[in-house]
């Protein structure tokens, strides 16, 4: 299952309103197929990962990160079909899938061809690596992380707004890096105004897997090749299941104003800045409401800085 | 050599202004003695460890954190010469001897006498065990310790002032632990006024471990049982070789304005305040300037907050 979701990793923000999905099929003790949701969102990771395996799939187990689909579309049959015309032994999925044309009936199915099933398999995994499809299927929204790259003593620039550089290269690339896993990406008018962001993948293979570029503007205009949204409410109806809010501290304090912050990624410079600008009014009245809301999921180097990923308790 | 460090840690913040130093004394593989520098500076670690170690010193390794002294005073005899005494095959020194009297000296006397002799073995953990000391040696003012109990977002109170409580007890409880190293605690007359700090060590055992409260005060009053200094220059005169700077956020801009914070501890809290009280200006005129200060030296998790220490660069 891990192999599994290191790979539907690779399908992520090109897959929507599809989740990216892994599977790895395995017979005596070797990996014998493997697929992973493709971009647009087929051909699914099942049908990729059987077609690799051909008759070695009979008898074998397959490993998927989420509960195959019980429906055929005009793109492609059903997986829990194509698992059991394949002759698979088991299958072994992460997470029920939530859609309701699914929900249940994928693994119900592969049951009554006579296919051992089981299912909760690393369900956290899971659910962090189709977060956008959840958030999609669950609140009508892309997923939305927020993106800090802060001094220690919480400096998102200086008073005067000098921001560069706060973060090393590392830290920089590798923000890249969640860039190219977001298909839409969210700055503010004013940081629009101060800094003229490419927001683009500068990252050596991927520059083209640059999100789509949101402004957030009260005027509701926006430069060319970039979609624009007046008020929060509207990142429902934007095409992609996975927002990256960048800046700045204005655009950052509205989402978390509005509760609409799903994942936090801090990227902590080893530096003091002072009198420092700082995020603005988030809403809160008192410390207690503060306590209990974000989880540590991640930690790691990078140079000299620090990445710190939270999730929502 | 560990064991010697870890042994030197318990007299800290209470042998000034001899360093607190650890000894043990190995032979055939086995620990015959061990020894750390006593309330007030004497005994001297070797001392200790040399009369539990008694005749099992006889060709054994002696390791011990610093330079055993070459100077005898009417507090007792020098430590090279007792080691001779003792006979001791070899022994190990993390760090030469700054003070003028032994420097060099006495290693050289135990050379003299027989013993085989090194030096160096960890001496960076050592110069940390014994920052206090050298600080004192080098620059003629106690080593200075700022501590920060922070939110993510740099805040250490919200807007209005409030603070209480930012980090967790597991981290409250820390932060008394680093008060029973110190034999000096400072706050700023603002932080006195608003929250009236007892600045005393709240753990069972540690009671009487409390610093010695000093208030930084242009006024030059202070509370009965406190000192008081006008400006930070006077910290050179203080009795004590470890000066934690607690609060408030103005103090710790001044003492960072200065260049006087030596090692900066942070207690992080995974809360989002949003304008919040931060760090006040500490003389950055360019973001370049912030940069290569500071080196990480350790970090740990301490409930659902996290300490980072982190040393000069």
């Amino acid at each position: 299952m891990g192999a599994a979701l290191a790979i539907a990793a690779r399908g992520r923000g090109r897959t929507a309103p599809n989740p990216s999905v892994g599977c790895v099929i395995v017979t005596g003790g070797r990996v014998v197929g493997r697929g992973w949701t493709q971009p647009g969102g087929r051909p699914h990771a099942e049908a990729m990962a059987l077609a690799e395996a051909g008759e070695a799939a009979r008898g074998a187990t397959a490993y998927v990160t989420l509960e195959p689909c019980a429906h055929e579309s005009r793109r492609g049959p059903a997986c829990a079909d194509l698992l059991a015309a394949a002759g698979v032994a088991r299958v072994v999925a992460a997470l029920r899938d939530p859609d309701p044309r699914t929900d249940g009936v994928g693994l119900a199915r592969l049951t009554a061809a006579g296919i051992e099933t089981a299912c909760g398999q690393r369900e956290i995994d899971a659910r962090r690596s189709m977060a956008g499809f959840l958030a999609r299927q669950r609140l009508g929204r892309p997923h939305v992380t927020l993106k800090l790259a802060l001094s220690l003593d919480g400096g998102v620039a200086m008073g005067d707004g000098r921001s560069q550089w706060i973060t090393g290269p590392e830290a920089r690339a590798h923000a890249h890096l969640e860039r190219s896993r977001h298909e839409l990406i969210l700055v503010g008018a004013g940081t629009l105004a101060a800094d003229a962001p490419r927001l683009d993948v500068r990252l050596p293979g991927l520059e083209d897997r640059g999100p789509m570029r949101v402004l957030l503007s009260r005027r509701g205009d926006a430069p060319a090749g970039w979609l624009a949204i007046r008020e929060l409410g509207a990142i429902a109806d934007l095409p992609g299941d996975h927002l990256l809010v960048e800046g700045g501290a204005a655009a950052a304090a509205a989402f978390l104003s509005a509760g609409l912050v799903d994942r936090l990624i801090v990227y902590r410079a080893p530096i003091l800045i002072g009198a420092a600008r700082t995020l603005g009014d988030i809403g809160l009245t008192d410390l207690g409401q503060a306590h209990g809301r974000w989880v540590l999921e991640d930690r790691r180097t990078l140079g000299v800085d620090t990445l710190e990923v939270y999730g929502r308790a």
